[in-house]
């Protein structure tokens, strides 16, 4: 807790300069700014080809700390059930394709004008959720890693949780959680801050230090529980980082990691 | 669950009328309405008189179903920390003189730069938190009831919670602390409406109906666990319903509560 982190571990989640970059411009940033993680999003995936965009994320030299995003369960009937899963199986694919450490999943909500939560948790869990939720249903670490451990009994290491802090700095039971998850199960660390006051429910994301978040007791836990991965920034920010030139938002993010996570 | 709730269990938190109303309109309005419970607001209870008030729900036959609110006890130093102690002890008078069934306590959240959550926690138990948790370092209804059952070992029913689907709809572990707090503990049941999507992180509450939370199942809960209180409107709500003519309000609560919960 004392001791800065590593600037080697930091990663960037694509999402933090989605407004003004593409993901070439978002890989060759990275390597321009020494930041030597990075966790691409499939929208952008998509317009640059994945096996395209595998070489030029192995030409840099850049490690895939996680693709975003799998997941999104939850649907009004078979056919946008049956799409979802196929969705998903595409996701593997390009994960395996870019080496990625983990699918990021974010499970998915209500389907449209259902209120039947429980039923939305049972899709999640039959389509094999991954990683911590986001928008989600499943809205505890606790209770993402009780889906971990009925699904991978093993705790080999197939599933675990993404450890968003913008998610779960509030819960009362993080730390005892954390260490239950221990080094198999925590997959990725997600780093932003939670801005006072909130603007906006998904796109008011803060940057390290600007919010209430205590980054290092947090980075702390996660050592103590055997995680030594890389830390991905993740902001969306509608309102500030995203209108600012992304390489301020790289040397910004740098900086932040250096002196206050 | 299949029933629909006694429209005489129905009582309104002020809140939801208050950018209109004074605290004698609101008392007329809902013997006006048939609303047999209400639940003011201290700055509202002030301006008119905590005796002046008691009078007035005692002649029109009201029962209060709560007083809002006292809480918010982290505070940044010796002298504020004093003065919310203070405010608390105040508002045990008037919840006293109006015969309130319950001192709402909303429990604070983090002191002005500081990221200290579980020293925000701690001045939370030394104060006596005793009701649910909102824009608050009590987080979830298991939280809540760990406090209580740590402050009022004998489970007098001296502490409890109010249970406002708002702030627990989503907790998998919802069911299963309900059946735990028991009739002792429930307090308290404070209805409104999910919104998706939701506009604002305070002000965007929805009339029951509206959104998204199943609230037959909830009251099913309440009412197996030995809850068979008030049903309390509390919707806050700076866009919609805070801006209509507070008799159209009413009658839309007492409908609703009919149809929809």
């Amino acid at each position: 807790m004392d001791s800065p982190p590593e600037p080697e571990l930091l990663s960037l989640n694509t999402a933090t300069v989605r407004e003004k970059w593409s993901l070439r411009q978002m890989i060759e940033g990275c390597a321009r700014h020494r930041i030597r993680g990075i966790s691409p999003w499939r929208d952008k995936l998509a317009e640059m080809g994945v096996k395209e965009a595998a070489k030029a994320i192995r030409d840099n030299g850049l490690t895939v700390t996680g693709l975003c995003r799998g997941g999104m369960f939850p649907a009004a009937d078979r056919k946008a059930r049956r799409a979802a899963i196929d969705d998903n199986l595409r996701a593997i694919d390009d994960a395996a394709t870019l080496e990625a450490k983990c699918l990021v999943l974010v499970s998915g909500g209500l389907p449209p004008g259902s209120k039947d939560l429980a039923g939305a948790r049972g899709m999640v869990r039959d389509g094999h959720p991954m990683y911590c939720a986001d928008r989600a249903c499943v809205n505890t670490l606790a209770q993402a890693l009780d889906l971990c451990d009925e699904l991978n009994r093993n705790g080999s290491g197939a599933l675990g949780v993404a450890v968003d802090v913008y998610h779960v700095w509030w819960d009362p039971l993080l730390r005892a959680q954390i260490e239950r998850a221990g080094d198999k199960r925590l997959l990725a660390f997600h780093i932003c801050d939670w801005l006072v006051p909130t603007a906006d429910l998904l796109t008011d994301r803060g940057m390290m230090g600007d919010g209430i978040i205590d980054l290092p007791l947090l980075r702390s836990w996660m050592e103590q529980a055997g995680y030594h991965g890389f830390h991905e920034v993740e902001i969306l920010s509608s309102r500030n980082w995203w209108r600012r030139d992304p390489d301020e938002v790289l040397a910004t993010c740098r900086m932040r990691h250096r002196t206050v996570c």
